[in-house]
This record gives C-alpha cells, sequence and structure tokens, in this order.
C-alpha cells in the first residue's frame, strides 16, 4: 500500500474514533439487512407456496419441503433476533437471549396461517378492484401491492412483539422494492388493496379497516408535530388517521392527524388535502379545482371549468 | 426438528390445503420471476450494445457475440414461455407447447431491430427535451426512462401475441427498478421521454402519440369503473386516455377517463387533474391556484398571488 | 443454431451497424454498472462502519480491515474511472489515464472523513425530525433518506472532479433503490432529512442550505427551458431553486426555477407549487384548497371548508 493510501486510511480511522454515532465498532453487531432480506423472501415463499419458486411444489413433496423451509428459516431468523434482542436487553447474557429468540421465532411462525387467510382477502380485493387484473396469478406473483403488504403483515408481527429494528429494515426492504412506505406498526384489516402503489405512505399509528382501497401516492401521515422544552418532537403518540371500512382514497390525496377519521364507505378524491374527519358515506373532493384551457397561439381561453369529480 | 416447529409445519400444511387461491401445488410451475429478470436484463445487452456489458464489444466478434447471445435467451426464454402457455391453454400437451414456444420467441426477437429504432429516438428525446443531459451514452446507461421504455415496448409485443403474465411480470420488474409502471397494454410512439420518472403511472389502455415527453408523477388513469350486476368491476374496456403528438405533461398532473384525449401539441400543467379531452395547441393550468404568503412571526399576510404559469 | 436464428441474429447485427447512437462497438468500454453499484457498497461500509457488515467490526481489527477495503476499493474504482477518463479525453494515452485515475481516487478518498462529519449530521437531523424513529442506528441502518444522501455526497465530490457518467450512475443507482432522485451537481448543506423521500427530485443546480427538511414527493426542479436558435433546449445555466437554512418542505410541494430562492426559517406546505421567491421566515400555502363534503346517498353538502394549515 503507497503511503497517500496509508494516510487515507488513518484519517478515516482517526474518523471512527472521533464522529461518534454512525460506527459500530467493538459491539455487538446489527441484524443484517441483506439476511433479513433473505428472509423476507423465505418467508414470501412460505406464505404463497409455488409462486416464488423455482421448481413446482408437488402435493407428496408438500410436507418435506415445508419442514424444511421452517427449519432453514427459524435457524437463520433466530440469529437475527438474538442481535436485535441484544440492542434491546444489553445485559442479557447469551444463552437467554438465544432461547428468548427462538421462543420469539416460533411464535411469530404460529402466525402465518392466520396471515394466510388474511393475504387472501387482499389477493380477492386485488382481483374485484382493479379491472386490468387478469387472474389470482397474475396478482399473486406481479402485483407490487402484495409484497408490500405481505411483508407488513409479518413486520406487524414481530413490532406487537417489540423486536427492534429488525421490522423496519423489512418494511423499508419492500418500500426499496415497490415504492410503498408502510411503517411496520400501522393495523390494517383485510381487502386491502394498493393500486400501482409508487409514492403511498401510511404512518405508525394509522388504523385502517377492512376493504379499504388506495391508489398511488397516497399519504397518510402526521400533522406537524408538538415539541417538548427542549424543541425535540415528541414521540410516541397517536399521529396518524383512522380509515373506516370501505373507504376509497384516490391517487395523490394527502390525509393527516392522529385526530382524523375517514367515516365509514367514504370516498377522497385525488389529491385532497385533509386534516379533518369526516364522516360515514362522505365524498370528499376539491371544490374550487378551477382548470383554465388557452390556445397556445392565439392565447384566447377555450375553456374554463370546475374538474371535480361527480359522486 | 423438536415438536413446536413440527406444529408449525402442520398447522401450515393444513392451510394450503384449506385456503386456496394462493398456492399452486400440483400444478405446472408458473413463470419464475428471477428468470424473467435475467432474461429482461439479456435483452437490454442485446438492445444497447457495449451498454450493459462487463467486457468492451469489439466488431470481429460482434457476429459470433450475438449468435452466442440469442441461443442462450432462447433457450431460456422458451421454458419460461412455455410454462406460460400451460396457463392459457390447459389441455395443450407438452410437446406443443415447446414447438409454439420456439415459435413465439422467434416471433419476438425478430421484432428487436424494429425496436432499436424505436429506443434510438427515446434516447434522441431525452438529450433533446433534458438540459442535464451531458450526451447520448449517460441517457442510454444511466436514465430511468431508457429502461422502463425498452422493457415496456418488449413487453408490448409478447402483450399482443396474447402471451399471459410475462409481459406483466415483465414491467413490474423495471417498475421496481425505476418507479415507472407502465402497463404492457399501452401504445407508445416514437420519441417518448419520462423525465425522473418516479410516480409515473400509465394505464393499459393508452394510446400515445409521437414526441410526447411526462414528468416525473404524471398518472394516466382509469375513472371510475362501470360495475356489472354482481357489483364487479367490468374489465377489458377502453379506461385510459390519449395523448397525442407533441404533448407535453408536467410533474404530477393526472389525466383520467378513456373517453379523453390531449390534442396534438398541448400542455397539461403542474399537479392539473383533468378528465376531459382537450383541442389541440392547449395549455391546460390550474386557474385558481393561489398561493398565500404570510410572515411567521408576525401573522402578517405578505403576498398573495396566482403562480398559475405562463403559456 | 437453426436458419430463423441465424436470420435474427443477422438482422439485429445488421441494425447494430445501421441504427447508431445507442451501441458501443469497437470503442473503450464504459463504466459498469454493476461494478459502480458493489463501489457504492464499499463506500457505505467504509463511511458507516458496522452497519453494512456480515460481520462486527472489532477495534482491534480496525485498523487492519480498513485498510484491507481501501487497498480493494482502489484498486476496483480506478479501474471505472479510467473507463469514464477515456471518455473525456479520448487522445490520452492508457498510461496517463491510470496515473491520473490513481490521483483521482486519492483526492477522492480524502474527503471521507469530512463526509462523515456531514453524514452525522443528517442522521442527527432524521432523530430529531422523526417521531418515529427510535434510535440512531434504525436511522443508519434503515432509513432510505441516509443511503440517498450519503451516495450522493459521494457523488457530487466526483461531479466537482469533473468525471463524466459515474457521479450519475451512483445517484441513480440509489435513486433505483430509494425512490429518491438527487442529481451529483446539487450543493446540499449540513443536517439534510428527507422523509420517507419516494418521488423527491432535486435538480442539478439547487443549493440547499444548512437544517433543511423535505417530505416525499417535493420537486425542487426546472421551469420551462430557454431554447437555442434550433429549438434545442440550452444546456449549463442556473435553472433550479436555492433552499435556504432550516427550511421545511412538505409533500408533494412543487418550487421551480434558477430564481427562486425561498428564505431562511420558511415553510412551504404540501402541494404548493411555487415559482416565485419567498422572503425569510414565510409561511406558503394554498390559499383557495377549499373541500367539498357531499353525503353519498342524498347528495347533501354537508361541509365546505379551506384545510389551509394553521402557521
Amino acid at each position: 500500500m503507497d503511503c497517500t493510501l496509508k494516510n487515507i486510511a488513518d484519517a478515516l480511522i482517526k474518523s471512527y474514533h472521533e464522529v461518534g454515532g454512525i460506527n459500530r465498532i467493538d459491539c455487538g453487531n446489527l441484524p443484517s439487512k441483506r439476511k433479513i432480506a433473505a428472509i423476507c423472501e423465505q418467508l414470501l415463499r412460505l406464505l404463497f407456496p409455488g409462486y416464488h419458486d423455482e421448481e413446482p411444489v408437488a402435493s407428496d413433496e408438500l410436507e418435506m419441503v415445508t419442514n424444511e423451509r421452517i427449519a432453514e428459516l427459524v435457524q437463520q431468523f433466530e440469529v437475527e433476533i438474538a442481535k436485535s434482542l441484544r440492542l434491546r436487553d444489553a445485559d442479557t447474557i447469551g444463552d437467554d437471549v438465544r432461547t428468548e429468540a427462538h421462543r420469539m421465532v416460533c411464535t411469530f411462525l404460529s402466525e402465518l396461517p392466520r396471515l394466510r387467510e388474511v393475504l387472501r382477502t387482499d389477493v380477492v380485493a386485488a382481483y374485484e378492484g382493479d379491472p386490468a387484473a387478469k387472474n389470482f396469478d397474475e396478482i399473486t406473483l406481479a402485483y407490487p401491492c402484495i409484497e408490500a403488504i405481505a411483508i407488513q403483515r409479518v413486520a406487524h408481527v414481530l413490532y406487537r412483539m417489540d423486536l427492534p429494528l429488525i421490522p423496519r429494515i423489512m418494511t423499508e426492504w419492500v418500500h426499496s422494492l415497490t415504492g410503498i412506505d408502510i411503517h411496520p406498526g400501522a393495523e390494517i384489516g383485510t381487502h386491502f388493496f394498493i393500486d400501482h402503489g409508487t409514492g403511498v405512505v401510511i404512518g405508525e399509528t394509522c388504523v385502517i379497516g377492512n376493504h379499504v382501497k388506495l391508489y398511488h401516492g397516497v399519504t397518510l401521515g402526521a400533522r406537524s408535530f408538538p415539541k417538548d422544552e427542549n424543541g425535540r418532537v415528541v414521540k410516541g403518540n397517536k399521529r396518524h388517521p383512522n380509515v373506516e371500512d370501505k373507504v376509497t382514497i384516490y391517487p395523490n390525496a394527502t390525509v393527516l392527524g392522529g385526530q382524523t377519521t375517514i367515516g365509514k364507505s367514504s370516498t377522497v378524491g385525488a389529491n385532497v388535502f385533509l386534516r379533518q374527519s369526516v364522516p360515514a358515506g362522505s365524498f370528499v373532493s376539491n371544490e374550487a379545482e378551477y382548470l383554465r384551457v388557452i390556445n397556445k397561439s392565439t392565447g384566447e381561453i377555450l375553456h374554463e371549468f370546475s374538474d371535480t369529480p361527480a359522486i
């Protein structure tokens, strides 16, 4: 190594000693993003057998294949969960952590059959809600919303078990793949469909009912945050909306605030910016969205109209 | 395997038997997402030789390299197309499917020279439309819109050949990479440019002319859908807009409906929400988009103005 | 190879000879996207040691590990930089290019300690700005904005060294992962935070101060471009806004133009479309954003209100 590179390395090592907070040296390892990504892919194979597999799955091999997959998943996931638990409780000694990690992975895996029932309702909702959907196979295999909601439902189980870091790594993995950013904390009912998906943001304390349909670019977010006496945002309170059963929210609408409830069977129009509750059966639209059409050559105004959607 | 894991596996196997619609067991395999992704990458190398290659391509090796690539691609693609054809016609026996798959892959590959001519116009359009574009190399190598439109044009050929599933897997692959969601069914003319791209949605029955330029976040979508007597959305009709030659649509505009036509040489402003046709040469903008500027300390209104773009 | 495939290959080779501009045959190789992606991942490991590693990093191995990583990175990066330099100056002979590439990679790596100081301020800004952020580890490991800004800050150093292509390949790599599209040319101060991120676009000539916070879907873009006498867009002038210290811009706001300055400590509301400067301490919102709430059954107007945010 030439002396320039040696100087560069020395400067960087000096920086590792001086610039804290973004190093992890001499401490327990963090869960690995790549391993969590591999675990997410294994979970998708377990949840939707035959869709993410290279080879066909035959019924006379199903038991063997499933047992093998679970054994493999448990082995890998325990290691990552143990790393995560050491972050939560630094004093816990090694053996206990591994036992607790095993217990957690078993509790988590026991939830998969229930999640499969819910995910089936999501596939049904996509089929019924999208005129372009040809069949269940296309949806289960290719629709980004199915990956996004499957991983969020998995991450939500781990979030409720108070496991640090891993749930968020999971949802950010699928956010990267799909452009759909659902916090692991969000509570989401059955028959949930997100069409297209890119740009959707669903915050940590959202509560979403059954048969809810969102389009791309919808934000269910927080209003500006209360700050404490040091000017820091207060963490942990209810900050994101409630969306009741059978609500549809059109592209790029923004609904904000922990006290905001969209009542049952309501529709929120495209581009609406809403921070107040609306009762059941409402249709919310931008009233004053007047459009002007001008002839580019003459400057003549051809047409002015409000393109507010009809109910 | 300990008894807890055995119980977990048994519960999951039970779920595979009871929760239908999201399993594929004991039936022909589906096209593999990963194999289709690899095929898309091979197609990008064939379409843009030298851009996606690890080693330089020399002219005296060009014939050999191209022959090898086509042979390899045909072999892999035939397998996936055969899987897809078995979904379309379950009664077709194995040998016929393979013959038909070979015929389809040959027909498809015969289109590549024509697609290259069109893709060259897309690169030209990017160079002419983006002041930040330094040269053709930068565009061909790094611009997400080139990947997105190349794969959509490829998928559209397969869509017109009535091949199930694979076209959509292809466009969702590139949607995941680029945030650009163009349905394989959309018909798109020459010199097509999408700047930035994230959040663009172009629906199945869109018809787009030549020299069209879109910015990020533009939706060319469907209005609310007619439903049949069972309350299900009707599939298959013309649902998405027509965009004529030389139209520019600015960021986050939304144009909806199968009867909506944006006339030749028109411009649609940022954030416009439009569900009606406009004639050739139109400039469409939000008329009533008044902005208010307040001094945060005093509450004084400094300025109120409409920032409607000039023509 | 059967004769059909031979015909297909011949047609494609003919196209390589006839359709220019999207081939690179018989010329120096371009930087490889995959190699640049691998280099970006190595840089993230060097910038945030312990976060992107499979194994824990111990302090008594830190010197050895860092030296090894730098040696490996230099070797790989030199090759790609040399390819890139040959594009800039085709006449430069091979040996000189390699020397220049080595010099550039050393200059670049000398900047890493300074970048680490700035990136630490970005992690602090995320922690202070997001109520959902649990701790620094979660942000450094999982937040997409940290990857996006780390790679943009790295690419900006190379952009200022006038290295072609590689900076843009880097930012498009992270754009694909995060949905955040920041041009390598943008100048960005300390304590920069982008929440959620999908759909953010920041143009080449933006100048952004310290303590700036953006939400998803924010565009800092160009107005329509001046064209030269041939009708081509003029390249290279100042086209994108200035955003001064302590500005917050809410989701899906669009700020355009090289002469537009958002004054210090201002706030720009969600969905605002702004092409004029505003003074320090401003709050900018859509004044006329009236919402209409209708009862879907009766058609009765329940409520009309402006949901313009309070200061």
